[in-house]
């Protein structure tokens, strides 16, 4: 499949290394293809262009840009080139500028998934993978042999079952549909109790598993 | 020991019967002792006092009065009652004006436990066992054999270890200490992912347990 990640980080690199690993067509839209040329040498397989391009290429797309930049890269990602394709977000609005822990630049009534999701209305939005880190958003047996928890957020169910096939195809077995996309203010949120278990446990290959 | 619990509601009522079950001399503080009476009939063994006798009472205080009300109650509970005593603060400061899901009334750079901790410097604030239902905070045994996570904040270590203690003798293993007072604006965030997980499970004898 024709995939699009927007972002140069390691959450877009990581993103888009497995998912040419499993045999899509990738492309990391960025506003500056110089900084990941090196990463692409060792990566041929992986595409390099504008947000523009990137959203015009993928079928499915994802949102790895730094919560405060996402917007802008949107806008420049075109509203008729992510046209009504699906958008899986997984950004979290941390703001860093006090230091650590970080706290969220949009939260409690609002998140930044619904942010996208209002100024691209026809887009299908998925929050998803915000709750942990890159190398487990896409290894997930790697900790705990897989037993834990990944949410899905959004209004479209179809596009949900997109996503929830793909996160299968990572290795996600444990998949939560928490509701339409209001309900990523929860996972977003979640992210001020992420920080602080790995404040207090020193590492960051952590997740939780829901048990009943 | 002598325990003191505030708030007359579901929680109070469970907290202070358990405490009651292990042997603790427990009394309830609220605004309405009649509220109690029938309660009390099936729980003799636990007094009825006002928040300020229960603050006196107390060597241990516990906050379960809603969030909204939290300050209010510790007011009338007076200073010099709390004194520098250990205060594990239960409550989440919850808006259900409009409706479910609530949001918060402080959160992000926030929390009701720093508020607490700000109003009464000399208190030893602890927030815990606001992240489960009632029922699960003092039988957490009872979902998934115990082998589940209960977070601590609070800048006393002392104070921690007390709680911690007490906590194991409701049956508790797996106790993180997220760090100081502001740690809880982590727990009391993870409100707005509980809810939502309660909402698409339509189950609330449910809690996360961490795993690497």
């Amino acid at each position: 499949m024709k995939m699009g990640v927007f972002g140069s980080g390691s959450v877009g690199q990581t993103i888009a290394a497995r998912l040419a690993e499993l045999g899509h067509d990738v492309m990391i839209g960025t506003r500056d293809v110089n900084k990941l040329k090196e990463w692409q040498s060792s990566n041929p397989s992986v595409k390099l262009g504008s947000f523009a391009e990137t959203a015009s290429h993928g079928e499915m797309l994802f949102n790895a840009v730094s919560g405060a930049g996402t917007l802008e890269a949107l806008k420049m990602a075109g509203e008729s080139n992510l046209g009504e394709k699906v958008l899986v977000d997984i950004s979290n609005p941390l703001d860093y500028s006090k230091g650590f822990p970080p706290s969220l630049l949009v939260s409690n009534t609002d998140s930044l998934a619904e942010q996208i999701q209002r100024a691209f209305p026809k887009v299908k939005v998925v929050k998803s993978l915000n709750t942990v880190t890159a190398k487990i958003m896409v290894r997930p047996r790697e900790v705990a042999n897989g037993e834990h928890t990944i949410f899905v957020s959004g209004n479209d169910a179809d596009a949900k079952a997109q996503v929830t096939a793909l996160l299968r195809s990572f290795g996600w077995n444990d998949i939560l549909d928490l509701g339409g996309i209001t309900s990523a203010r929860g996972t977003e949120a979640y992210l001020l109790l992420w920080v602080r278990m790995y404040d207090s446990l020193q590492d960051s290959m952590i997740n939780v598993k829901i048990v009943k």
